[in-house]
């Protein structure tokens, strides 16, 4: 192909809804230039294409994929006898040069597993990393790994630094990303015998290490990559949404409690509006996998159309700054401290 | 001493303020019949004292201490050399039988240091835990642990549950309390190796043991005790304080931002300050150390006076139902299990 738009696969069969959220997404996605190719049953999509208004003249194609993977099965049963899955089939586009990335909502770990052994790794990456892109108070905060693996060794974790600052700099635009190690305490030495060796390998590399950060220090905003193992990564994770969701059903119940009340909310509905949008994890729609050789965006299986479209111009982004070089460039650069950090570990 | 009052001895000269903080707080403890002994430098206290009415009548007794603890002294350091601190003065008068528990504010590390060598930990126990009680949507939940130590084995988590659970029940009055694994998947089987092992163990105790939970099920109201090693426990606390905080500054900056907003902002408030005290986290006031002989208490540093205040009436709760005997009653009935964890692990 000689045209230069991005070219994202789409799992069209994906996620909690499937193809009434991923089609329209793709659909907005396809309308700023990005070439979208849907992957899934023919027949569905066409139906869900035909819903849309002026889709015919956009750059989308459907790739047929006959089996749908449920949220429940597991990516090892997946990958065996599911080669015709739509994840499995986008993966392959991939890999045989027809798209340039994917992006997914459906079952978070046959989509890991798929792009682990269908994409495959970086060389020198013995672990690729879930990134999630969270709200704080002022800019975004890169969060990783978030779930892709467990019982990480140190040296795992100073790799998700190295690829943390890419996708912050290229994704983000941050200059001189501030990477920190997510511990229990700011002075060096504090933390689990992972995170101590881990901060002597991170203040080996090139990046701009500033040393342990605590938990209340993700959302300040005063940080642009906080690196963590997959178990503390997701935890933290998920009871920052739940908590994010506690807080809105808290606040909504309260504000319709007493008329005064509701009609103060009334008034302060731009407000509130804006406050909502601080907890919104729809903004960035969807988490990268890095570490493969190409881009696999891994979404919320609850994703709405918003999610799914952000989601798709993440990857087409990282597509365009061409970030799996830079990660390549920047592991390979760092390529010694994963050798001495496999031999200490 | 004949008399069956609670007798709790405050650490007067801990944390961020210190006696002004903590002398009132334990003034308002002692109107409610809480006997206290004020530790610290005792012409400091007496002026403190000497600025509230109606003081003289109350049980309250000074220890002198002549030492103070700074918040950066490393533990080994305070409990080696600052024989004479008021946190170690505190531990000692309970050791004595001069008190039944003690409340501090000051350095965290150096209170757990001072707890588990002065009061000394309960048979079969290797590992106390501090315990956080968190605000949730409906009942609160306890966090265990969330920092006493890290890199736990698997008894030690199973050990934390059975310690979470009397807890729930002597402090919060909870009949059979749900106690959960923080892990990054419901299912049995989901997690690290530590955390699959510590769930074959929880099954084996008397515990209402409903399996693992995920992050987002902390601030749901429909768990009573969630188990983690201190290291995860310690990230989650404060990312849970740091995310509350800054939905608070984000929520007022917004309310403020426009004319009607504020407007809004002034009848809403009863509703805006009920949602603030979902936030509160001095509503318990502080952590207790679980496993020692006695109660130890810890505070933040930048405690209130209601946050000390809560702590005392915590700990005089845990005498008055004597709690440290239906520890060491229950850790004893699973005395076989804490010997099987500790073969395996």
């Amino acid at each position: 192909m000689l045209d230069k738009a991005p070219r994202i696969a789409v799992d069209a069969m994906g996620g909690d809804i499937g193809p009434r959220v991923n089609v329209p997404a793709a659909v907005q996605a396809a309308r700023e230039g990005i070439h979208i190719t849907l992957v899934g049953d023919e027949e569905v999509l066409r139906g869900e294409l035909a819903r849309l208004e002026d889709v015919s003249e956009l750059p989308i194609t459907i790739h047929h994929a006959s089996q749908v993977v449920d949220m429940k099965e597991k990516p090892a049963d997946v990958l065996r006898r599911k080669k015709d899955s739509s994840i499995q089939v986008a993966c392959q586009l991939v890999k045989n040069g027809l798209a340039d990335g994917v992006v997914s909502a459906g079952n978070s770990g046959a989509s890991v597993a798929c792009g682990m052994f269908v994409l495959g790794r970086i060389k020198g990456v013995e672990r690729p990393a879930l990134a999630t892109i969270m709200p704080t108070e002022k800019e975004p905060v890169v969060l990783l790994d978030v779930g892709a693996n467990v019982d990480s060794k140190p040296f795992h974790l100073a790799q998700f630094g190295i690829m943390g600052d890419v996708l912050a700099r290229d994704v983000l635009g941050v200059d001189h990303p501030r990477v920190g190690l997510l511990s229990i305490g700011e002075e060096e030495g504090k933390g689990n015998i992972m995170v101590k060796e881990a901060y002597d390998l991170l203040k080996m590399t090139s990046l701009n290490f500033v040393g342990n950060v605590e938990g209340r220090d993700i959302f300040t905003g005063d940080l642009d990559v906080a690196v963590c193992d997959g178990f503390v990564g997701n935890i933290c994770l998920k009871l920052s949404e739940g908590l994010a969701r506690s807080f809105g059903r808290v606040l909504k119940r309260e504000l319709k409690r007493h008329m005064l009340s509701r009609m103060g909310a009334a008034l302060s509905m731009r407000s509130l509006k804006n406050f909502a949008k601080m907890m919104d994890y729809a903004e960035y729609g969807g988490a990268p996998l890095l570490g493969l050789k190409s881009i696999l965006i891994v979404c919320h299986g609850s994703s709405n159309v918003k999610a799914v479209a952000n989601a798709t111009r993440m990857a087409a982004t990282f597509v365009e700054k061409k970030s799996h070089e830079h990660l390549a460039a920047e592991l390979s650069a760092h390529a010694e401290l994963a050798q001495f950090g496999r031999n200490r570990a």
